[in-house]
């Protein structure tokens, strides 16, 4: 086991800087679980660091896949990745570049501005739960390949396309199509009758929903509660959305 | 304004350990809203640290709880603190200690080796949402003093009190009362009736709910969904349940 060159640690933390990944078309898939899942996928590996253990387990979709491997030792990970500890494996996979999609077809989730990659990694997994394909997010919500989303979705981004639309214009041009906003002085979510079709618009903790999208609304949408305390987690108010909106189409 | 001396910034660092916050019964709360409602609230502050805008804005309040408050500048509160901006203030507050609850009144929310700080936190404001004012935690669980959970409760650990116990040792010394856990293969949470009394116990998302607790849980609840992932973020799950605890307990 050689030690990582300069380089190859130089390209790998420059992959935590959005540019770089832009740049260069890949973004970093860190931890056992997450790389295993991207393993598992049609998605495109182009590098892939892993210790002796997790080489020797994926050793037949290595091969088949012709990926080329590289051994490292857990210390190696840890000083080349973005995670406290990872004992497992480190991969650099190739973007895809999903379509816009141009009509509402089922549930799309809007996203507008948000901001901490915690949450955008949540809400990927609990679209995922919830059987949706497809977020579409303002241009200024984090970016979907930040290392903290992508960990915190927990193999969720293989399965949820992300699209980067002018968030507004987007909506503007789709025809007849219900825009629901999830905020406070809306009809309750335990009442609500969720159309088969339809856009479903959650905003930031800290912004909310900007003036250009909330004209665009056609019904606001509340979840009962909030005596003491303002406004709910973004990803935590995605998940009873979700969660209402599955139980009432059943 | 005179810099922070160096003896302060050491202090204010030395904070961000629980040994430390241990030893000295105290905490940091940082930025401008966790601040505003520390000092709405009953909480002993015992410094602050703030800007002349903030200063300015709760002077009044300041005068009447005669807390010593030190001017700075926000590039001060960069350096003494946890937040990559904070441009209000830094308060140092006194831990409170709850009491243990003996008896299950009303619903009591149990985590189980929850590891995340930012999940914590997130429990807290939606538990602060649905009225529950009581957690209890395994030991395990992240130090609810911890600045990341402080930070991202957003003032719900004001109002909210949160216990560490042996949490099989508790369950074990209460009377015939449902310990309800959230997990895979249980009824579905969309029709089960949740006692009025009752403990609900949530596991940590890498761990699940230890064997100790399991063997003590009466009924097991699931959230429907999860054809293609495993499981969702804890804070997630947390909510979801609640809302529906909410919903059909009205």
């Amino acid at each position: 086991m050689s030690d990582l060159s300069k380089n190859r640690l130089k390209h790998l933390k420059a992959l935590q800087t959005k540019k770089y990944r832009k740049e260069h078309g890949c973004y970093l898939v860190e931890g056992r679980k997450s790389v295993q899942e991207l393993l598992d996928s049609d998605h495109e590996i182009r590098e892939l660091y892993a210790t002796e253990e997790f080489l020797h387990e994926h050793l037949t979709q290595i091969r088949e896949k012709d990926i080329e491997a590289i051994l490292v030792s857990p210390a190696e990970l840890g000083k080349a990745g973005t995670l406290q500890s990872n004992n497992a494996a480190l991969a650099v996979a190739a973007m895809k570049t999903p379509e816009v999609p141009k009509m509402a077809e089922g549930l799309i989730l809007a996203l507008d501005q948000m901001n901490d990659p915690g949450n955008l990694g949540a809400i990927l997994r609990v679209a995922d739960w919830y059987g949706l394909r497809q977020i579409i997010c303002s241009e200024k919500t984090v970016d979907l390949y930040n290392p903290k989303v992508i960990t915190a979705s927990k193999g969720s981004f293989l399965r949820v396309a992300v699209t980067y639309v002018d968030l507004p214009t987007w909506l503007s041009g789709l025809d007849d199509v219900p825009v629901i906003a999830a905020a406070v002085g809306g009809e309750s979510v335990h009442d609500f009758s969720f159309p088969k079709n339809g856009i479903l618009v959650i905003g930031s903790e800290a912004n909310g929903i900007s003036a250009e999208v909330q004209a665009l609304v056609t019904t606001t949408v509340s979840i009962p509660g909030g005596t003491y305390t303002e406004s709910l987690n973004a990803a935590v108010a995605t998940g009873i959305m979700l969660d209402n909106i599955h139980r009432t189409s059943k």
